[in-house]
């Protein structure tokens, strides 16, 4: 992994947004204030996160929708298709297995994992469910990019443990659990409850 | 809904995650940075976080772990059950309903609902699905607090539309898109793409 340049997770969040919405849009050309008011944030907030990546757009003209688009989509490395493995083949997996979301934006599934001997060898949505010992030549026969953990928290750490060891850089844990990982690995943590948690605190009387 | 002191959106997800740690703890008191080590951050964060909600801990002494963790959960409004509504019962609804996480934290789902009628009156997972056209009344008469929004995005709009029409002041979106919703209603997103994207960026080469 090479150095990149540290851009707040905020931020590169809130760029996924600005794809999306300049993926939708049918203009030539589109203002940071379209975005923005798309995006739910102000104007300004938009072209500081821009700028991060460099000089966009010309004033009174806004940006080429296209060619803003290519930049940030190349910028954020997500020109090129990334190979997924998910772990973890119950109702979560299969979910994200069937989640449209993720070939749609470039993100390949290549091989899902379980280590339930019930489970090994049936199909899941097309997947072939393969045993969790088959993982680290299966990531490198494949190249896999990033590695999904969709297993209960107790395992959690373990499936983590071997992808690193497979070579695996990039994770995204769905178990609500902080993993211990070294400084070259980036782990993203997708929690299902912590967003109903952070609701509960404006819902109180 | 009562105004709230307004604490950031980071400090929330982070004192959810130092519930969990407190939880877990067996011991009497616990440091700062024992609650830091295990969350992933340093011990001035904690610290920081915890006095947005008031004077915790003595120095040298730590904090009273019981003590601490009645406290934060009381005013992170997560000391009684809330009741939870899933609209869609595809993968990612199924899966949501079969989330340990919910029950253990407090959150208690009390209606499933499709639009399909080829899924209604059928049982998921323990739950009756209900035809969509049956939320407001069922909403009113179970008291719901949150509605958790698991349908595609072309009818995210909808169906939040649809929940706060109901009353519903507080929205988990699990669809990509974001939503308008008036200022009194609090929407989170959980995009289960968002994620890998942001890893994207960390992996180019």
């Amino acid at each position: 992994m090479t150095e990149r340049k540290q851009i707040p997770d905020p931020t590169l969040l809130r760029m996924c947004r600005y794809l999306r919405i300049l993926e939708r849009y049918s203009e030539p050309t589109i203002s940071s204030a379209a975005i923005a008011e798309a995006a739910g944030v102000n104007a300004a907030q938009v072209r500081k996160d821009l700028s991060f990546f460099g000089e966009f757009g010309q004033p009174g003209v806004g940006y080429h929708t296209k060619e803003l688009l290519a930049s940030l989509k190349r910028m954020m490395g997500l020109d090129e298709e990334l190979k997924v493995i998910v772990v973890g083949a119950g109702a979560l997996g299969s979910a994200l297995i069937n989640y449209p979301g993720f070939e749609n934006r470039g993100f390949r599934i290549v091989a899902v994992f379980d280590n339930n001997p019930a489970k090994i060898g049936h199909r899941l949505r097309g997947y072939e469910i393969m045993p969790f010992d088959r993982l680290k030549e299966t990531v490198a026969d494949l190249n896999v990019d990033i590695g999904i953990i969709a297993v209960p928290r107790v395992s959690a750490q373990e499936v983590a443990d071997a992808m690193i060891a497979a070579g695996i850089t990039g994770i995204v844990n769905f178990a609500p659990v902080t993993l211990k990982v070294p400084d070259d690995v980036v782990v993203r943590g997708v929690d299902l409850t912590l967003q109903l948690e952070t609701l509960a605190y404006y819902l109180q009387d």
